[in-house]
């Protein structure tokens, strides 16, 4: 099915897209701006399910990567993700007819968006985790031997790179350390994939889910209704913890934004403390030491009257917040998905447990 | 002129290359067997002076990028040098007709020799220096504006890059940062130029004048006659110090080889400390304290008997040997070359006084 989206379905991507960020994928602001920019200039995107899309047809995520506390003072420009796309297609030598977006959260929910209304391509309703990660290799493409080669990197200055590696992980050593001196953030175009290889490997129908959440949040606010309830009833999420944001620890590290938060409970809490430690994107939360919910599954802290979803860096004192848990999608609770981004690859020495097995709703 | 460089050339060349190395540009001895390799396999290679090139003739530099420490360790496979030469060429979009070394030293001498071997192009008579750096940006072809654009790199494992900058300062940040992700050294392809560049920019000779060096070192070995003067007389050099090495401090730090190398005077230097620092080459010789010689002149330690230049990762107590002071390519002699390759660049705090203003032959 195809449809458009035009500036209110923009408005409820963003929104959504951050509940799913869980923590990161950069600002949602400013890349909202931008893509509002873009539609009132070029029109409306055409937002195409992934059925669609002729089995050889090539697809490619544009993204930026990098730290988001970065990106919210580098307002990037247009060119960049142009000529992101332009080395991925040069590199491979063939048109590449869709675009899509690398992960659902922030700034990289919508530059694809932004880039669509350019190129006047339509946009994949898909991503590659259904969430945010902080590394170029977590996407289900590589649990299906999909490689994020030709990897096309540019900066605002006007520096670029292409690069070609052998696995992604390698991929994410070689661009992480690019983007570390591009400046701590860097446009990226990666995992060129043919329409045959999204429908098995990528999480599939991520723009319409964020853009259905958006939507639920800013109803429930126009009828002040319970803004919770709502956002859990059309993701699945388990209320994990309610409470105040007495800490933040914070430090821009090799390229990430590295910290944790650290909430005194509220109400049913009352009396518990909840650490939510975060790499670009929240890892794990932690209750009075020990570990509720970890990666893969979601860890979205949400403003308690707005239901506003709330990125590491716009973590602040005194925020009272509601910390919510979402089951992630099948493909990254295999054996082979845990590998790649499970608790453990990122130093917790814990095993994972689904989300659903120790909350209700 | 056009000539051949077979077996015996080829001997000749990376001792006199090693001279003018100063210390750096890795190995002669693995590039040597390298080289001698490819010329018994695929033939001698055609030597072309400059003259001899069309104007809109393409040229490209062959080389290796990191540690010297490291690449002794490493030894180099064929692929990857064919690999970052296609790179480049297929990045041009037209025939690169030769090769050149992008410095003279260890095996940057002689990795060129190998693809012009492979490939049956011919090298050109020249370099980028008329000595060796350590970093990319330090060819005399930045002072005319020619870039290192498109830059090439290739590891053993497979992994490659294509880089594009606005200045070659920053190729020199890109492309260090990927040396050390692939393993502190790295096979690149750099400053393709046009016959008619290299006319304006480039250090012509260079592969002559080492080639004549390794060969007079031979002779006043055979003849048992007196290397150092033998030396002195074919490269102009100052004999600046006599000692014998009493202490090397060594470390890997950014994908380079820094450290330091002191020296007790011997005979008319008995008495007198000299201090040598280096980062893969040396920069920077000091006598009691005060600098005698200093980048861009060249710093070459030859040992006592042999005339055999010492480069910094053979350095090992006991060594005794005469520390050399060669005058740089007037290229680098200029305000715009010091700003490149000065002292103060490598953070000295001394002002460059040529070699020949210090001491007499």
């Amino acid at each position: 099915m195809r449809r458009k989206i035009g500036l209110a379905e923009l408005e409820n991507i963003a929104m959504g897209a951050a509940v799913l960020g869980t923590g990161g994928g950069g600002d949602p602001y400013i890349g909202k701006l931008m893509a509002a920019q873009a539609i009132r200039e070029y029109g409306p995107v055409e937002l195409v399910t992934v059925d669609e899309v002729p089995d050889d047809d090539m697809t490619v995520a544009i993204a930026m990567m990098g730290a988001p506390t970065v990106m919210v003072e580098k307002i990037p420009g247009g060119r960049e993700c142009i000529d992101t796309f332009k080395a991925v297609q040069s590199f491979l030598g063939k048109p590449i007819k869709y675009v899509y977006s690398i992960e659902a959260g922030g700034i990289n929910s919508t530059i694809p968006i932004t880039l669509a209304a350019q190129l006047h391509l339509p946009l994949l309703d898909l991503d590659g985790m259904g969430r945010a990660f902080p590394e170029i290799q977590m996407v289900t493409h590589t649990l299906f031997g999909i490689t994020a080669t030709p990897f096309t990197m540019a900066d605002e200055k006007g520096n670029s790179a292409v690069l070609s590696t052998i696995d992604n992980r390698w991929m994410e050593t070689f661009a992480r350390s690019i983007a570390v001196n591009m400046g701590a953030t860097a446009h990226i175009g990666c995992y060129a994939a043919t329409g045959k290889q999204q429908r098995e490997a990528a999480v599939h129908g991520t723009m319409s889910l964020a853009e259905k959440i958006g939507a639920t949040i800013f109803k429930a606010r126009a009828d002040h209704a319970n803004v919770l309830r709502a956002i859990q009833d059309v993701t699945g999420a388990f209320l994990v913890f309610h409470g105040k944001l007495i800490d933040v620890q914070r430090r821009t590290v090799a390229g990430f934004a590295r910290g944790e938060a650290i909430l005194d409970g509220i109400g049913v809490d009352a009396g518990s403390q909840m650490t939510i430690e975060f790499q670009n994107e929240n890892l794990i939360a932690k209750r009075d030491g020990a570990a509720v919910v970890t990666v893969p599954d979601l860890i979205t802290m949400i403003e308690e009257d707005t239901g506003e979803p709330i990125t590491t860096e716009q973590l602040r004192y005194g925020y009272r917040v509601f910390v919510l848990g979402i089951p992630s999608h099948e493909h990254w609770r295999t054996t082979q998905g845990l590998k790649v981004v499970g608790p453990r690859y990122f130093g917790y020495d814990v095993d994972f447990t689904p989300v659903e097995q120790r909350f209700r709703n």
